[in-house]
């Protein structure tokens, strides 16, 4: 069994938590976190034992009636590997802490690609974390081009993506953050540096990105446009992303038409937290013009590296599963099961 | 002087009749409206004729202490031009009534484009409307977009356009439309109506478009590609639209990042009801990489198509005045002064 900390026990974390404790070859060792709070007293109501992630404020805990199993540094002494899962910038404050002990760590998207040896995504590059110690799992945004542009590239050929992000202002509970009633530029500046960031997993593709954040929460919604290496069928494409194990090729016939009837068919479907790990192709958007095709697909921000984080635990821990035997693994212990075989 | 009568006194209607009455060659007969309600009574405070547009409903006016000139037959037979701005669809409807009185009239873009000899943007083709009876001036986006194309096409040639247009849920004042917290593609095929209604002001250009809605009111976004004939520099792209009448390049010293920003900086410059007439273009986001050029507009759905409207009743009615005459004059009546000479 691979035992897997988890630092960090937000948004991210707990789904991690979840989904790792979910899987036939890990174990969870330990969750660490830095305050007491609702999302604090459900990590001991499943059973995952609790460590104080700052010395300081341990004793908060206690004062809240919830019991911890040390500090932070003893969850990485006792862990095969580590899933940082806390807000960006303090991961790669915290890498100093698993070279102390020598345990691997993954590192989510918001930190910079300079923390890790190696940025990585389960369709796009699996086999580039082997052996490496510090990796980061790309962001959600990243993540979801990543799967669409790899299987593209490999069936058609790539000569450009263009893609427009319209991006949720934020998660459902950051009900403080923008924009209400309004359309954003971001960056204003173009292109964005989310096309640079599919490069650190895809390095041989030319992409274009733009940003722009509006009043939602539900998912981000990307407009892509991928210029092919040549005249495609749009029905070929259709069944080449139809293959793919955590596309969903949303079938016209469920009605599903907005980034909320998405949402509310996962809840629907009894999935933990209304999860949508893949990504939400309108499979009537995927259209053909020559050389040019285009979509829409919804990315859930919150979700779809869940699954990515998985797979790069076992690329960085254990040298004899495939990158394909790994996702399936992934994805029938969680029930990722919208995306094709 | 040319006798204007404008049919329909909404959104488009009001801001045309204000935008005809200042122009130093024109004046406005009439205008007619279905029921009374605040924008009637502002009507008839402005100085206004009122009309009746449905005699069934002509006594209403009179119940709500509003003086109505007569029936729409009469303004109509007064007009030299008549401009329609009924809800879409109504104006296929009206094309009878013109056409009885043998007075021209202008149509807008919610109509089909059938409903005209010929569809009109003053930058991109104001000679195609000379001496036509039935014009109709593009939609919103669709002029946006023509001002933008038609000089890139110009200077520099255009291979391809493809634009996601962000669109806002409703006018302000449509506050029982949707989407609330969602990011709904719209049309979800692709591409969308918008390029093949570009094509009928600009028929040789090859653009695809893709609808977005999402939760806000104030204007419309687009994410713009534009794969040039060749390679060119950002800084010459911005040198040539920043001489263009009706495209404003927003200087980044004003700190406008938003399209809600735009929007204030037009009322604390006094404009009439906030209006944004120009393109809002963020000159920081216009860029090239290769031949292709990327950048952002804000769309004011209420306003972009009326200067058009003014532009279009003197391609009808006026032998004499040139494309940039007639721009120069409604600009400068108008106060049409964010954009280039």
């Amino acid at each position: 069994m691979i035992r897997v900390g988890i630092n960090g026990y937000g948004t991210i974390g707990k789904r991690v938590a979840d989904a790792v404790r979910d899987q036939p070859d890990m174990e969870v060792v330990g969750v660490a976190k830095t305050r007491p709070n609702f999302e604090a007293e459900q990590a001991v109501e499943r059973g995952y034992d609790l460590y104080a992630a700052i010395e300081d404020r341990a004793h908060q805990f206690a004062e809240s009636g919830l019991e911890t199993a040390g500090l932070v540094d003893e969850l990485v002494a006792q862990s095969d590997v580590v899933v940082d899962a806390t807000p960006s910038g303090v991961g790669a404050e915290n890498r100093a802490l698993y070279e102390e002990y020598d345990t691997p760590a993954l590192y989510q998207g918001g930190e910079d690609a300079e923390v890790a040896d190696v940025s990585f995504n389960a369709r796009a590059n699996f086999d580039a974390a082997r052996d490496a110690d510090h990796v980061r799992v790309v962001s959600c945004n990243t993540t979801g081009l990543s799967r669409l542009i790899t299987p593209l590239k490999e069936q058609f050929g790539v000569e450009k993506v263009r893609a427009t992000l319209v991006r949720r202002g934020g998660d459902p509970t950051q009900s403080d953050r923008g924009p209400i009633n309004d359309i954003v530029p971001d960056p204003i500046t173009v292109p964005s540096h989310h096309g640079p960031d599919v490069n650190t997993v895809i390095p041989d593709v030319d992409i274009d990105t733009l940003g722009l954040k509006v009043p939602a929460t539900l998912m981000h919604m990307h407009s892509v446009n991928v210029t092919l290496a040549e005249d495609v069928d749009a029905e070929a494409v259709r069944d080449a992303l139809r293959g793919e194990p955590r596309l969903w090729l949303i079938d016209d016939s469920l009605g599903i038409e907005t980034t909320a009837d998405a949402k509310e068919y996962a809840m629907d479907r009894g999935r933990p937290r209304g999860d949508v790990w893949e990504n939400a192709v309108w499979t009537e958007s995927v259209n053909t013009e020559g050389r040019d095709l285009y979509l829409f697909e919804a990315i859930h921000q919150e979700s779809d590296v869940v699954p990515e984080n998985v797979d790069a635990i076992r690329a960085v821990t254990d040298a004899d599963t495939t990158a394909e035997e790994s996702v399936r693994t992934t994805n029938q212990a969680m029930g990722v099961d919208l995306g094709g075989e």
